[in-house]
């Protein structure tokens, strides 16, 4: 049923190939997608948000390292490892602070490094599959997030979503979306509420065009709304994403995350996140210790192209911020599902990942 | 200190005369006065809503109907009376929901039916001094309401506020802004929270306006946010305005106005309403009895002239939300405060308020 859902990237062709994406900042007026041939088109892809989410960043650098090395095959061995340096230090520098971003890359350069006898068209090769199973990858753990948590969605109801943890977001069907969609294929009759996510919007550009394109019923509302559509009891549950979740399950999200989990508490509707276990970060503590990213004014003041706060009236525009575990009834992992969620449940999932992924690289 | 506040409007000359207001649909990015002189001029003003709030529509069709008939004082009365009957028709058909606009037309008709041997002449002269007390009465009642609810204010600290029940709807300093205002006016250290309110952005356009305006310092956040604010411990106390409220104190406002009702409630958080007398109907025994209006899906699918909804999505735009009565607080009232509210304190405020008209009007 999906194969007829656009792919937010793809590789088209073998070797050369090049690289076809979804130009998300058209959505929702035009569906363009963009054909990067050249490793300055990915870049620029990457910097002008054409794609964006974190494990939809890292395999379009995957890829695009592949089309920076490409047609190098030419060069001595030693020419084309600087050449490859090059390309990775320079996709690099497309958005300073993405994780995903490094991390695809450092992996890229290790296939390089671990085979230096090798042909350059042989690296090429290797480098290729290696794009195609940093995909693959993304692609079944979005996959087995859904498989765990279609179970705890109603069979009949709303269920409340915010910002945008959908496909657009990843190389498969995304993780809050994943489990919607999911759950809707097994039969179960969602109907989506997606908060238009102010200031940016991602919701109602991107959420419910990923519903739309999977014929799951969607309905946007402001995020103001929310308390409304929980005390009419339009929906059973919420689920969102997660940018980052602490050793005790604190999860940061969203700008808003924080305020849909209070009311959902106050209405009695449970309150899930789904996120991959290299969303949590066992080093804090806590959710207060996550910093909080504040982004520019502009966002808010003139968001639409048009003016909507006055000149010299301060703003405030934190990015994220932190829902504690005590309001979350459980966090879906590609793993399983936390709940309830807190330091000893969140150990015995994600310290038990670490050893499984670590038993099974050696 | 208020001297140098632009008025929403103000009549300008004696007899003849002018209509000048605030053109509210080019805040923020400018501020322009536009000067009716003649009844269609008011009436487009009101339509297009260059001037909008209850009060201040009110007091707007008051000084129109002195327009449309200042320079008829050489017709016959009979001739008079018919030229005051189209007027008043006329500009009744602007807002055809607005309560406040016939409220005041049927006022000024009835200052003319009550002096049936007058001259035009002095029954214009009659219309304006009409006018002016409606806008007058108005403004008291605004100030009544500030002086009641300065109490309830932190000596210090932030307070949020939802939508824009300002001077701006008003002939005087609003309600839960005319609050604010004079709690600042005492001393007092406020710093305002304005949601900026979607669909129509009235707390970020209009709201933070006002208080740059008065040099209360204000700060614009995205409603999504408010939950933050208050986990953060920014605000102290929220208050908002009201456009209805029922026997019970259920009272419906502004959508959004719940979801912060709920969050302050369980922050800890005082949250007020602050509502002039005419805004109860006794007739409704709870707020379920209130229609709640759907408004059009542009509002969110194209806000601000750009499309941020995909066609094809569905999108939900209820107007207002009704806020439960064991949510608030206490409503500010010009005749003191109700607190705590319930159908039996409503009525012995209300009840009263409302012999007490009766003994005074008589």
């Amino acid at each position: 049923m999906t194969q007829n859902i656009p792919r937010t990237q793809s590789w088209i062709g073998e070797l050369p190939g090049k690289l076809r994406m979804i130009d998300q900042t058209r959505l929702p007026e035009e569906f363009v997608e963009i054909d990067c041939e050249s490793v300055q088109q990915v870049w620029d892809a990457i910097k002008r948000l054409s794609v964006r989410g974190a494990p939809a960043i890292g395999v379009s650098a995957a890829y695009g390292t592949v089309i920076g090395v490409q047609t190098e095959t030419n060069l001595s061995r030693a020419g084309f490892n600087q050449k490859l340096n090059e390309v990775t230090d320079y996709l690099a520098s497309s958005r300073p602070t993405a994780v995903n971003l490094f991390w695809a890359l450092e992996r890229m350069k290790n296939v390089a490094a671990a085979i230096p006898d090798a042909s350059p068209a042989d690296v090429v090769e290797r480098l290729l599959s290696e794009a195609r199973t940093i995909e693959h990858e993304d692609r079944e753990m979005c996959a087995a997030i859904g498989r765990h948590g279609e179970s705890l969605m109603p069979a009949d109801g709303g269920v409340l979503t915010h910002c945008n943890a959908g496909g657009l977001a990843t190389a498969g069907d995304g993780t809050a979306l994943s489990v919607l969609f999911a759950a809707s294929a097994t039969g179960k009759k969602i109907h989506v509420y997606a908060d238009e996510t102010r200031p940016l919007l991602q919701g109602a550009r991107l959420t419910s065009w990923e519903c739309l394109q999977r014929n799951v019923p969607v309905t946007v509302i402001c995020d103001s709304m929310a308390a409304l559509v929980m005390r009419e009891k339009k929906v059973k549950a919420v689920v969102t994403g997660a940018d980052r979740i602490a050793a005790n399950g604190d999860a940061a999200n969203k700008i808003g995350t924080y305020s849909v989990a209070v009311l959902a508490r106050a209405h009695g509707i449970p309150f899930y996140v789904a996120a991959p276990s290299s969303t949590f970060d066992l080093s804090l503590a806590s959710g207060n210790l996550i910093p909080i990213e504040e982004r520019a004014r502009e966002e808010i003041s003139h968001s639409f192209g048009k003016q909507t706060v006055p000149d010299g009236v301060a703003v405030w525009n934190p990015a994220f911020d932190v829902t504690p575990a005590e309001l979350i009834s459980g966090i879906i992992t590609e793993r399983g599902v936390i709940a309830p969620v807190n330091t000893e449940t969140v150990a015995a999932m994600i310290d038990a990942a670490a050893s499984a992924q670590a038993s099974h690289s050696t």
